[in-house]
């Protein structure tokens, strides 16, 4: 079964920034998908949602048939609406992927789900060394064990998140800062990749290695398929529940 | 220099109950505070702070000079203030120890620091079995490989956290539920140690094993003593800042 | 492309017990190799190799072919040789999956790349209930929240490993022990589950949550399908080494 | 009471070679030792021992009195008698600290204790970058947020070592390399921490930030004063055995 992919973006630089359309004419989101369906093909359907769409595109429909979620947002995150929030929140406790790219960081969901500021280090017009720490790991899969970003924003150490579950990724920037580029956390029964490469004013996301770490990174994030009980409850268990059903 | 600790406790359950002020008379956090002083002495200044007090006793002045607080909840987790969650989070993030017992695994602070429902199953009137999983780790320091609290609530898998750092202790019940009732994680600066063991009902708080783990925490998660850098601003870092500090 | 699966067992108890014989009439390998069968059909392809047969039949060439090995041992540990155990060591480093089951704690190849006793506790005549504890992970894909198993050998705390990558299981006995039975770790490129249920006198590897795990743990520890650069080597690399190939 | 210390160093560089022995004069173990008394003064008791003593200066006297054990060596990972390092390794297991240094990363002991090849990639000639990335930890008392030094070796990942259970530094380089540089693992009830920088032709040792990251971490992989239990013998349980002692 195909797995049901929405790509969010703020799509607020685009709109500003004639530099940044000049990148991403259609808009981040559109290069995003673009880069997953390439690299999944028949496995994935794609859709896109934006800030300035009603309830931000992520209505409990689309939340409800939504298996991963990406999510890239900068300036206006404050202007995402609590109750949204709340709602991916409860989707990625119930399974849902959740894929949150560079400025992402900031974003209320990300925070929400780390517990953390997720405050860094950054700079613009830099460039970008990224090394696999985790060769094992499904996300490196054709990955090279370094590639090269030519342009792209610094963002270093020290990076305030929990200590990943999985660190696959570190990166290393023309100033000698480092970054835990690449890390993985499950929440409840979700699982969270935090990718840093990725900024409006450069072709990050045109790149083949980028997109091949988010395509692998949407396939293990995929919820199982299996329906699954509920783990957010708190129910009273008298003794012998689950024996009772021996019988 | 002796650790500062502030023994937070919501100090209902005692005044309403008579069961509960039968067993806790002065209130849980008396008890909790007590075992703390026997366990540290001179290492340690206990106070304590409670829900009906203002600001909950948790003013900006007493947590600046709190270097490690514990924290007891369970029938008003919605009175406490979100401007003092917001106030020990900061705290937290900035390196005070967070102690968080039993029941108070649905507090608000705790479920800010960790992202997730942090429900689970329970049952009233079992008994609990808790074993050391990590026997090289501080906090079990003095504390048997096994050993049994005679009467306990049941608290029961899944318990929805985060994966912890360093799982110290799991507990087993009668009914044959199990618990990861001993779980360390940092936040930006701040260490955290979740143990679930104790119930305004039950004489836990007097039990020896769990006065040296509560005490062993407290000296586990006291903040480093050298004044730190802040670690949830988000600096931009030109290139070269760092090397300036060489010449 | 099918996951070439090798079943590896001891094959010593069966030919020496009528007990055992009873239970596991062709070998323990044949019901485990069955229950993957089932579980992945033409997913996968199994194939057998016991203690008895030349190089334990587990020749360099079965090993190249092979993409997950599953590893059940006990009573001739000891027999197992070093030369083998240096040859499965190194396929695991370069990606190949390895489970290893029940009493295969003791297995050389487990402690060699656990890098502790592996030592645990034990009790005959016991049963099991099976407790997940990570519900968003692979491996625990149908497995339903909890399951017994009648009748088993306790395995309790302490269990000398390393802290597990990712704790799936935990295991409550009738004696009140307590153990992780489930647990992924990550060597070199190559994925290892430990999972303790199975026992060369009971009917475990018939039952279907336990063939299930084994089936999800095989699709789990699959190898990329690309084809890996090395990670044991220790090369020299001058300055420039990987930015030359931009060029 | 002051931790026992001993410094291990294979001291064979030293008297080979005149640009080493300008360097350090009396062996690098010298100089270390000198570091850990610098820092931790009253509180620790510090031997060395080197490779041409007889069974290398670790007999099983110096063991059972040593709380924890640095150790350095380079050319002659060979020498190193398998006897002794089962020695190491069985102590290290009921709680003796191990801090592994620099090309330490290829003794037998760390690879015995790490379960993997411990690869990694290097060059001559560099100069490191040291980012502090879990600044809660104590081991991290007292040092800034990053620091340099000016002369050192690169090592660069991808270093072939299980996931550590905590990571503390990484290190960036001129070439664009990073490294997981400083990383720790409990093994048994002994605490791990490897530390990368170091060289044999540098004056690292002698340089402040690295002696307080030595000097720290004595303190934290230091065992339990308490006597422990066994963990590492496989004891039979019979049903009841931990409640017997109840009576």
């Amino acid at each position: 079964m195909a797995i049901r992919v929405t790509v969010w973006s703020e799509f607020r630089h685009e709109k500003e920034s004639e530099t940044v359309r000049s990148v991403y004419p259609d808009g981040m989101h559109a290069v995003i998908a673009a880069g997953i369906r390439e690299h999944l093909g028949d496995d994935c359907v794609v859709g896109t949602a934006t800030l300035d769409e009603p309830e931000h595109g992520l209505t409990a429909d689309v939340l409800a048939n939504t298996d991963v979620l990406t999510w890239w947002g900068h300036m206006a995150h404050g202007e995402v609406s609590d109750e949204v929030v709340e709602r991916v929140y409860q989707r990625v406790l119930e399974g849902m992927g959740l894929i949150v790219l560079h400025s992402g960081h900031f974003a209320k969901i990300f925070r929400k789900l780390m517990g953390t500021s997720c405050a860094l280090r950054w700079r613009d017009d830099d460039s970008e060394v990224v090394w696999t720490v985790k060769p094992g790991h499904p996300i490196t899969l054709g990955v090279p064990e370094v590639f090269q970003i030519p342009n792209q924003e610094m963002y270093g150490e020290f990076f305030d998140i929990p200590q990943p579950d999985e660190l696959i990724f570190i990166s290393s920037f023309s100033g000698g800062e480092v970054f835990r580029s690449g890390c993985c956390w499950t929440r409840g029964q979700g699982r969270i990749f935090y990718f840093s490469p990725g900024h409006e004013t450069y072709r990050v996301y045109y790149q083949p290695e980028v997109r091949t770490i988010i395509g692998n990174a949407v396939r293990w994030s995929a919820p199982l398929t299996t329906q699954r009980y509920s783990t957010h409850s708190c129910p009273n268990a008298p003794l012998g529940w689950f024996r009772a059903t021996d019988g």
